[in-house]
């Protein structure tokens, strides 16, 4: 993204701070210390590496107060409580650029069916679809090619990405943000084995989707065989993660990327999943437990438990046996020492 | 979803059943027998949890024929011969409610080239593509934003959901589901290495999806280098799955989510992969083997075998080897123990 | 996909050969020599199966020079340089047949917005979006209701299939191929825990693909926090891989189905990731590093490792560790035997 601005302005941008040095030219990108250059706003987000400040080639960094140090000739350095939250404002800045979200209104080409109930001050982007008692909330944006099936209901201030999927009778709260091809209310994936064939097992609930949630690109959240799969309020969930069918999801949860939670499963509040993690279905997984990358859950976890391996073991637990695992042949061969020592066993005897 | 039907009107919907008590009020919920509340129909899946009923706060229980006992006041049973059925023939019902299909026809926003084949009681939702040389069979239904390309065909009954895409030259089975964001036929995944560059093998196959298959939103299925990638009647294929080119799975099988199968691989009739497992390419895997979830399949697996474990094992076996491992801190303690017993070896005459 | 074409026919597209035999039919298919039948096309890719083309169906065979035998009656040989790169030759025409590039120009449904820059030979198929600022090159080609976000920037030659997406101020480069479903430019995974809640990082930096680079269906590529995501040149990723935010893939890498890589990392060229191998974040894996599937890296790796297992070991450590687990039970039973020789510990002196 192109963009220019003078020292004055990042410093008002960032909420103000104690500038130090001088910097006459224009802030045109973001770097970190190490790749930045001539025009480069930085900044130092951990105090261990204050040591890459003075080597730098950014033209502006944002540093905690109190930091010993000048900038050298035509740099200039902004102190500020914290460095992080200072970028993140500037970033902010940028992001409501980069995301301009245009003027209220229908696009000409988007399909709204009669019957839909679609708020004055929302956007419905080029080519989306929203059909008959579709409800969409005051502010929501809907910015191309999104599907918002029957009586489904998107909450005020809410944003789907390009071809993002509500499907019917789906709920999602305020201030969500459902990211490009996600798709929300597919089927669960239930049947029943009958004659050598598998029958359907009909999938008539829904999907809610709480306030504040964010949901990455491609997820897939199934619908409930009945009653309602939850995603708790202000849990982020990454790319490519799939949620089977009457999965509870509580509030604040982590979700990394292509994290896969099977059907009826409960997880509580604050719980963090690390990338590629599996949960089985019908489990019960308390608040705030926490699982490494890659882990496989099969059986009900405590709240506040840190998890990892597959099978899943307390998480200093699964580390020892890493490490074991690894000494494996050492220990064989101290087994064939001991062996070596005692000489043949007594067969005939034994 | 919004619905509310008299004691009479559900018995009626299950097919009848005998009757023992009297609700009087409207059912306009299902839910699980612990949760259940004023209104809901409820079931008994599972004879162990018959303890649960008379507890139950469910207006209306499905109960198996020969339950012994009696509703509170205000509320009823109906004895049916299998209540998992019985709720399944109510949520049927329900699910027609749900995915009512439009009028036959094209929408008029959709873009449907000349020389495609649409059958007269099709529906071809808002905003589709379909393209020259396609066939959508009789009844067909692309709900919206379905993208069918050149010469690809669609049979009888088959319903693809939002944003479904057949490319070209794939042939859709009768009575198939595909949900939202499945995309079918994209290229395999094939290249030469050449002068220090990948060159791309030319993928030039086909998908065939078999009758009554279903596949869950955002999987992807590859069509072959040539020849064809097959999808087996009855098949059932859950989210985020990957199934590489010239792959061949047979009927009846389950897929779980994000189950990964590479290319050239042939998978036997009702064979089940639990979520997440990874089958490897040009590998056999008889008819109705089993895997357990997060399982790497790198050989060739016998009809009827169940395995977990990766690399896989047969399912007893990495059973065991999952328990002795949690062992290995004992175990290097026990042998620490003899060596101390021991002493120290006499190194200098080994 | 139907075609038809006489021997002569088939020598001329696949560069010329010396033929053997006569074969006066039409070549209708393409074969693997075991299930190649009257009319198809076949060829011996490795001398290896050298065995199998006495016996095989096919009509016309693709054989090395210098192959000693002669076709049965009725039936051809040709022989050239390198079968798999003249059966490439083969499939590359109808590759290009498969694949037939419309006309240039913008289809009457494509929502093209004002201030966008298209190509005159550029493609633009139906229901595409491409907003403001976006400049689509020379001869590329958006199949289908795709989508380019605002300042987005596609390549000379390069081709969206139905429904990708390329989101604001990306920049994709020539010859590029993005399947069915691809994102580039979701949002990365970025949140600070403050005050109970998990506060959006806002993601402001962009995603850089390079040329003859190829991504697979429905993959998700996350822009950058700031700064750039960056895949390298020619290199090849398949389907359902999630790459994260600041990533940085080098040049000539291949990521096969279903590979996730966590934020920050930085992969060195011709790199090969294994199906479903998960990458931790902030890591550096060094240039032609190799990954055995279902391999989990949670630390940095060297130049020209070969890598497997999860943790991540050296693939032949992991490969003995592998088969020595699968030995505890016979290492329990020593140990057990061992204790049975030595007798009971003497508890009390010890």
């Amino acid at each position: 993204m192109e963009f220019s601005f003078s020292l004055d302005e990042v410093v008002g941008m960032v909420g103000g701070g104690e500038v130090r040095g001088r910097f006459g030219g224009r802030v045109t990108g973001i770097a970190g210390l190490p790749e930045a250059g001539e025009g480069d706003l930085s900044f130092l987000g951990n105090p261990k590496y204050k040591g890459g400040v003075a080597g730098s080639g950014a033209s502006v960094i944002l540093l905690p107060e109190g930091f010993a140090g000048e900038p050298g000739e035509g740099r200039a350095f902004i102190l500020v409580k914290s460095p992080s939250l200072a970028l993140a404002r500037f970033c902010g800045r940028l992001e409501r650029e980069l995301w301009r979200k245009p003027a209220a209104g229908r696009h000409a080409s988007a399909v709204v069916a009669e019957g839909a109930d679609v708020a004055a001050d929302a956007v419905v982007g080029p080519l989306c679809v929203v059909e008959a008692g579709a409800v969409i909330g005051a502010g929501a944006w809907l910015e191309a090619q999104v599907f918002v099936g029957r009586n489904a209901r998107i909450g005020a201030g809410t944003r789907l990405g390009p071809r993002a999927a509500v499907l019917a009778e789906c709920v999602v709260g305020e201030r969500v943000t459902l990211h490009a091809g996600v798709v929300i209310g597919s089927d669960g994936f239930g049947y029943e084995f009958s004659g050598g064939r598998h029958e359907k097992v009909p999938q008539v609930g829904n999907v809610e989707v709480g306030d504040d949630v964010e949901i990455g690109a491609n997820t897939a959240v199934d619908r409930a065989r009945f009653g309602r799969t939850v995603i708790g309020e202000g849990t982020k969930i990454d790319n490519l993660v799939q949620i089977g069918h009457n999965v509870v999801i509580g509030k604040h949860c982590i979700l990394c990327g292509q994290v896969g939670v099977a059907g009826s499963t409960v997880i509580g509040d604050y719980a963090v999943l690390g990338g590629q993690t599996g949960v089985a279905g019908h489990l019960k997984i308390g608040a705030g437990a926490k699982f490494g990358a890659k882990t496989g859950v099969a059986a009900d976890v405590e709240a506040g438990a840190a998890m990892w391996g597959s099978p899943a073991l307390a998480y200093n637990a699964e580390q020892r046996l890493v490490v074991l695992r690894r000494r494996l042949p050492e220990l064989f061969a101290r087994v064939g020492e001991i062996e070596r020592r005692l000489g043949a066993p007594e067969k005939a005897s034994a």
